[in-house]
C-alpha cells in the first residue's frame, strides 16, 4: 500500500455546473419534478420504505428483500444531486426522515442492512456470494457520500462510516476475519468513494482487497458454501449461472472464475462486471497498480470492440443478464440492461481521468445519447429495464414469461427496480462527466448548454457553454475571469466528427490530426474574460456499419448524426420495417421538430421495400422483386416507444 | 352419421412398392440395419422395454413415464413395415416378444397402459388433459394396424380392439360417459386407422366424437380439472402454456381453445396439430364432412403460407413446441420438430387424396427431403429432435438449461424420444407416398427409383420407376401388365420445375400448363406392356425469396435445386457466413460428390465478403467495403452436421 496516485484528471464536480438551458436543463427538470417523486411513491408503495423500520413480521403487506436497499440508497443519492443544486424543503424531508429512521435502526456494532434486519435475521455475512450485503453497503456509501457532500449534514456520512469500520472488522486479510468478497460488485467503487471524502485510507484498502481476492484459490465461495454446511458441488447457483462458463471455470457469472488481472474477457452479469471494473480503475488509479489498470484496458477492448451494442448496450443475454461471445450482439433479443449502460459510462469517466483519452469520453457520450436514456420515457416516469434495437410487438405476446423486463413498452416499476433509480441518480450528476482539471490543464470532454465555475492554478474562472448539442455541433464558450489564466484547454474532439472546424474570438484555429493529443484538441493560451471559443463539429448523417462477424447485422447500417443514434419506428414509417432498403446515396434531410418527442431532429430518408402485390398467398417464390418506394422518417434511438405499440429498428437493410 | 365418404384417392400400400436401388434404398436399408436396431437398444436401456411387464417399484432403476408406450409403438410401427417388406426373424421374434408382453399385461377390462398400471396406479382416465393416456392407446392402435397388416398376426390387432372397445365405453356422447378428448390428439387418426382395418364404424365414429367435441363449452379441460377436485383457474398448465394466447381464449396449446371449424390459424403445440389436422381430413373424408374439411384447407393456407420453414419445419418456439404468429421464421432459434414434419407429410397426404391437388405433394415432397430427414445423421442413430436453419456454435454454450433438443449436433437419444422412432416408422412405409388410384386412375406424387405392383380396374400392372431423383429430373417409368389397361395416369409436375418435358415410347408428348389438372399431367391411353414414359424435370439452381415480412430473410435467398433446399456449412466455406453475399447472376455449377456425405450433388457458387483487414479493433465505423470473393459450397440442407461443428445457414444474402 506504499504505491503512488498516478497522475490523474480531477474532474470537475456537478455542483461547479449548471444548465440554464438546453438538452439537459429539460431533462434534469423532469427528473426532478417527475422521476424523482414517482420512484418516491414507489418506494413507499412497495414496502421498501416501510421495510426501514424493521418492524416487519410475517403476514405483513410486505415483505423486504436482500436488494431492497440499494434502491433506497439510490433515491437518496440522487435527490443529493438534486439538493446540491437547489433547494426542495420536500425532498430534504424525505432524505432526512429516511436517514433517521436508518440511524436508529443502526446496530450497536454499526451493521445496518434491513433484510438481515428482519426476514434474514441471523444470518448476517453467512452468504456474500448471493446475498447482496456488501452490494447494499455500497449504494448506502455512496449516497451517504453525496449527501454530505450536497448538503454538508454528517448523520448518514457518520452512520456509514461507523457500518464501513463494521465491514473492515468483518473482511480483510488478517486471520479471523473473512477472506473474501460480494457476489455482486459494488462496494468496491463506493469504499473508493468514501476514502476520498474521508481520506481514511483503510477504506480504499478494503476496496482493494476486495478487487485483488476476487477469483483467487481456494476459492471463497465454495470456501463459505463449506461454511454454511453446504456442499458447493451443489450449489444451484454454481450449477445454472455457471453453466456455460464450465470452459472458463466456475463463477465467471460473478467476475470471479480467476484472478481479475488474468480477465480478459468480459464474462457474466454485465451490471456487476461494470461495477467492478469502475472500482478496478479507481483503485489502480489511487494505488498507481499498473497491472490492475492494464486488466482495466484489455476488459475495455474486448467490451468496446466486441461486446457492445451500437448504442453503448452491453449485456447481451436475458439469462443471467449477461455477456455471451465476441460479436454476439442481436437486435430483437439482446439484454442490453439500463444499469450495464449506467455503469459502462462510470467505468469510461474512471479510464478517461486515467488514460486522458477521448475513447472513453466517446463511448461515455455514445452510452449517454443511447442506451443510458433510452431508458426513461419522455414524460419521466415509465423505464426500461432492457434496450431492444429491434421491436417486433406480436413476439411479446409468446414472451410466455410476462417477464416485464423484456417488454416492448416501459412500465412504471419493476419488482428489482434498479433501473429507475440509477437513471435518477446519474441524471441529477450529470455536471460531473463534462470537465476535468490538473493544476494547467481544463479538459472538456462533453458539449452541451451549461457554465461551469471553478478554477485553475488556483484562480477562479467561468465558461459558459452555448450550444443547441446534441442537436447542433456548433458550441461556443465564452471565458470569463477576474484575471487572465494560461492554461491549456483540451477539447475533445469526437470521433463521429470528421471536419470540426475551431475558431478562437472569431479567427480561424487551423489545426491537423497531428495537433491532437488522444483525440483532444490542445488550446494552449492565456485566457482572459471576453475570450471565445467556437467550435463547429459538423454533424453530417452517418451510416455506421458493424464488423462482419457481428451476425445479425450484416447488409445493414445504423443511421447516426452527432453522439445520437437513429432509428425507425412504424408510427412514421409503417410495417415490414426488417425489408425496407435504405438509400444511402439520396440526400438525408435533418428536420427539426419542435412538436415532437419533446422536440427532435427527425432525419428524412428515401428507402424501398418489396412490393407485396407479389406476395398474396405466397410465401416463397423465385421472383424479380417489384419496389415501392418508401418515404422514412427516422428518429432519435432513445426516444422510440414514446408514442404507439409497434416495429422499430436501428439496423436497416443499405443492399 | 349417415354421410357418404368422399370420392377420394387410395393409396398403394407400401407392401406393392420396392426400392431395388437409390436414394430409398439406400435409406431403407439403414434404417432397417441401423435405426431400428440403435433404438430398441434405447428401449431396453431407458427402461421401456422393462416397463412393460409392469412390475416396477419406487427405487427401480427405471421409472415409467406417461408417454413410454408410445415410444415402444412406433418402434414396432417401423419394425411391422420392415417386416411387411422383408424377412428378419430377430426383429420380429423382438415384436412378438413385446407383443406378448403387452397381451398379458392388459387388464381383464381390455385397458392397457404402463404409466397408470405402476406410477399412475389408480388414476385411469382422470387427466387425459395432460397424461397421454389416449395418446399412447393411439400409438399402439397405429403399431397393431400395421403389424397385422405386415404379417397377417392378430394378437396384437386384437388386443387393441379390446383395448380400444374398452375406451369406447368410456368416452362417448351417451350419459355416463366422459364427454371429453385428449390434450395430444394422435388416437384420432389411429382410430381411422383401425376403422379401416376391421370396417368397425364406431372407431370412426369416436374419432368424429372426439375431434367435434374439441374446445366446445363448457370446456372439457375444466369439467375435467373440476372432477379431480381441482380450480381449473389454478391449473398450472392453463397458465404457463396459454398465458400468450389469453386474446385466443385458453387452451390453444392444445388446438382447444374453439372448436375445430372455427379454427384457422395453426395454434399451440405443432406436433399436436399436425396429427389433429391429419385426423380431421381423415374424418372429413370418411364421412364427407364439408364444413370440416374446409376448416383443413383453411388451416393448411395459414400454415403453408405464413407459418412453415422453408424445409417444411413447423413450430417456431421451443416453449411450448409451437406456432407463434404469421411470418415468425428465425432461422438460429426456430425450433421445426421432426415430429411436427413427419405429421405434416401425414397431412398433406391425407389431403392429397381428398383434394387430388399437387400442391399437397409438393409440400410433401419438400418435408420429406429437407425437415424430415434432416433428422436423422447419415449413420443412422444420431436424431435432431429441433431442425434449426442455422447454426452459431457459440450460442449453444449459452444454451443454459442444455436441453439436449436445442444442440447444434444430432443426439443418439432423448429423454422425450418421440422423434426417433417416429423417423423410422416414415422411413420403413415411405412407399405408400408414392402412389394412389381410383378404378381409372393412377396418380404418381414421388419421383425415385422403385417398382410398383398394383391393379388399376381390376388389371394387374407393374410400373419400374429409374432415375436418380431426387439428385436428377429425369424420370423413366416401364411398364407391365399381361394385358393392356385403359386408364390415366396422372403425372405430377413439381412446382420448382418450370420446364417439365415429358415423352412417350421416346417421343415428345406436348402439353401446356392449361393441361394439368391441379398440378398433375394427365396421360390417358391405353397402357400397354412395354410402354415407356419420360419426364425430364430440370433441376436448375434456384434461389428462392420469402415473403417480405419473414423478417430475418430480407435481403437473402435460399439456393434450392429440385426439392432439395441447400445450406452452407463452416467446414466447406469459412466462417463469418452470415456476412456472405452469394453472387446469383454467376454460373452455379452442379457436381455429384460420390464419396462426400453419402453420395451428394454439391452446388459450387461464387459470393463475397467484407474483408477483415478494414476491421482491426473496430467494432462499427463508416466505411465504404473492401470484398473478398468466396467460392462457396452448398450441400443439401438434410446433409448438415455430419462432419464438424460449425456454422450453417439456409438463407444466404444476397444484395
Amino acid at each position: 500500500m506504499s504505491a503512488t496516485r498516478m497522475s490523474v484528471l480531477n474532474p470537475i464536480s456537478y455542483k461547479h455546473v449548471d444548465f440554464p438551458q438546453g438538452f439537459w436543463k429539460q431533462r434534469q427538470e423532469l427528473n426532478h419534478s417527475v422521476t424523482l417523486k414517482a420512484e418516491y411513491e414507489q418506494l413507499e408503495k412497495t414496502g421498501r420504505v416501510a421495510s426501514l423500520s424493521h418492524q416487519w413480521k410475517e403476514g405483513d403487506w410486505y415483505k423486504p428483500h436482500h436488494y431492497w436497499d440499494s434502491d433506497i440508497a439510490k433515491w437518496i443519492e440522487a435527490a443529493a444531486y438534486v439538493l446540491g443544486k437547489q433547494e426542495d424543503r420536500d425532498i430534504e424531508e424525505k432524505v432526512d426522515n429516511l436517514v433517521d429512521l436508518m440511524c436508529s435502526r443502526q446496530m450497536e456494532d454499526g451493521y445496518f442492512n434491513t433484510y438481515f434486519s428482519t426476514v434474514g435475521k441471523g444470518k448476517r455475512w453467512t452468504n456474500v456470494y448471493v446475498m447482496h450485503e456488501l452490494y447494499c453497503a455500497g449504494h448506502l456509501i455512496e449516497a451517504a457520500v453525496a449527501y454530505y457532500e450536497a448538503t454538508g449534514k454528517e448523520a448518514f456520512l457518520s452512520m456509514m462510516r461507523r457500518y464501513t469500520d463494521h465491514i473492515l472488522t468483518i473482511f480483510g486479510p488478517e486471520e479471523g476475519k473473512i477472506h473474501g468478497y460480494p457476489g455482486h460488485e459494488e462496494i468496491e467503487l463506493a469504499l473508493v468513494k468514501l476514502y476520498r471524502v474521508t481520506n481514511h485510507r483503510p477504506y480504499l484498502e478494503l476496496a482493494a482487497y476486495f478487487i485483488n481476492g476476487r477469483g483467487t484459490q481456494p476459492h471463497f465461495f465454495e470456501r463459505e458454501a463449506v461454511g454454511r454446511g453446504e456442499d458447493p458441488d451443489k450449489n444451484p447457483l454454481r450449477d445454472i449461472l455457471n453453466r456455460n462458463y464450465l470452459s472458463e471455470g466456475h463463477y465467471a457469472s460473478y467476475q470471479a472464475h480467476k484472478p481479475v488481472r488474468e480477465q480478459t474477457e468480459a464474462v457474466g452479469h454485465a451490471v456487476r462486471a461494470m461495477y467492478l471494473y469502475t472500482a478496478m480503475a479507481d483503485v489502480a488509479g489511487e494505488l498507481g497498480d499498473e497491472s490492475l489498470l492494464q486488466a482495466c484496458r484489455n476488459l475495455w477492448k474486448n467490451v468496446t470492440k466486441a461486446r457492445m451494442s451500437i448504442t453503448g448496450g452491453v449485456g447481451t443475454l436475458e439469462f443471467g443478464e449477461r455477456f455471451t461471445f465476441d460479436y454476439d450482439l442481436p437486435n430483437e433479443s439482446v439484454y442490453n440492461e439500463t444499469c450495464a449502460s449506467i455503469g459502462l459510462i462510470f467505468w469510461a469517466h474512471r479510464m478517461l481521468q486515467i488514460e486522458k483519452d477521448s475513447v472513453y469520453a466517446d463511448v461515455m457520450e455514445q452510452t449517454l445519447y443511447n442506451g443510458v436514456i433510452s431508458g426513461i420515457s419522455l414524460t419521466g416516469d415509465h423505464f426500461f429495464y432492457s434496450n431492444h434495437l429491434a421491436c417486433q410487438p406480436e413476439l411479446y405476446t409468446h414472451n410466455v414469461s410476462r417477464n416485464p423486463r423484456l417488454l416492448p413498452e416501459r412500465q412504471s416499476w419493476f419488482e428489482v427496480s434498479c433501473c429507475p433509480p440509477n437513471l435518477a441518480r446519474l441524471t441529477a450528476s450529470l455536471g460531473q462527466y463534462l470537465y476535468s482539471t490538473t493544476e494547467e490543464d481544463l479538459y472538456v470532454h462533453l458539449y452541451t448548454a451549461n457554465t461551469v465555475k471553478n478554477s485553475i492554478g488556483g484562480k477562479a474562472f467561468e465558461l459558459k457553454t452555448t450550444t443547441n448539442y446534441p442537436w447542433d455541433g456548433k458550441v461556443n464558450f465564452s471565458f470569463v475571469s477576474d484575471e487572465p489564466i494560461s492554461f491549456t484547454l483540451y477539447a475533445r474532439i469526437p470521433a463521429w466528427c470528421k471536419q470540426p472546424r475551431v475558431s478562437i474570438n472569431k479567427k480561424p484555429y487551423t489545426f491537423t490530426d497531428k495537433d491532437l493529443v488522444k483525440g483532444y484538441l490542445p488550446i494552449e493560451r492565456t485566457w482572459k474574460s471576453g475570450d471565445e471559443l467556437d467550435l463547429d463539429l459538423p454533424m453530417g448523417v452517418r451510416y455506421i456499419q458493424a464488423h462482419p462477424a457481428v451476425r445479425h447485422n450484416t447488409g445493414r447500417v445504423a443511421v447516426a448524426r452527432g453522439p445520437m443514434m437513429y432509428c425507425f419506428e412504424e408510427v412514421d414509417n409503417g410495417k415490414r420495417l426488417q425489408d425496407v432498403v435504405l438509400n444511402t446515396h439520396a440526400n438525408a434531410e435533418v428536420v427539426w421538430k419542435d412538436d415532437l418527442l419533446g422536440g427532435v431532429q427527425v432525419i428524412k430518408l428515401k428507402g424501398a421495400s418489396r412490393s407485396l402485390s407479389q406476395w398474396e398467398d405466397v410465401l416463397y417464390q423465385e421472383v424479380e422483386p417489384e419496389w415501392e418506394e418508401r418515404s422514412l422518417t427516422a428518429i432519435p434511438y432513445f426516444t422510440w416507444s414514446n408514442r404507439a405499440l409497434g416495429e422499430m429498428i436501428v439496423w436497416i437493410r443499405n443492399t
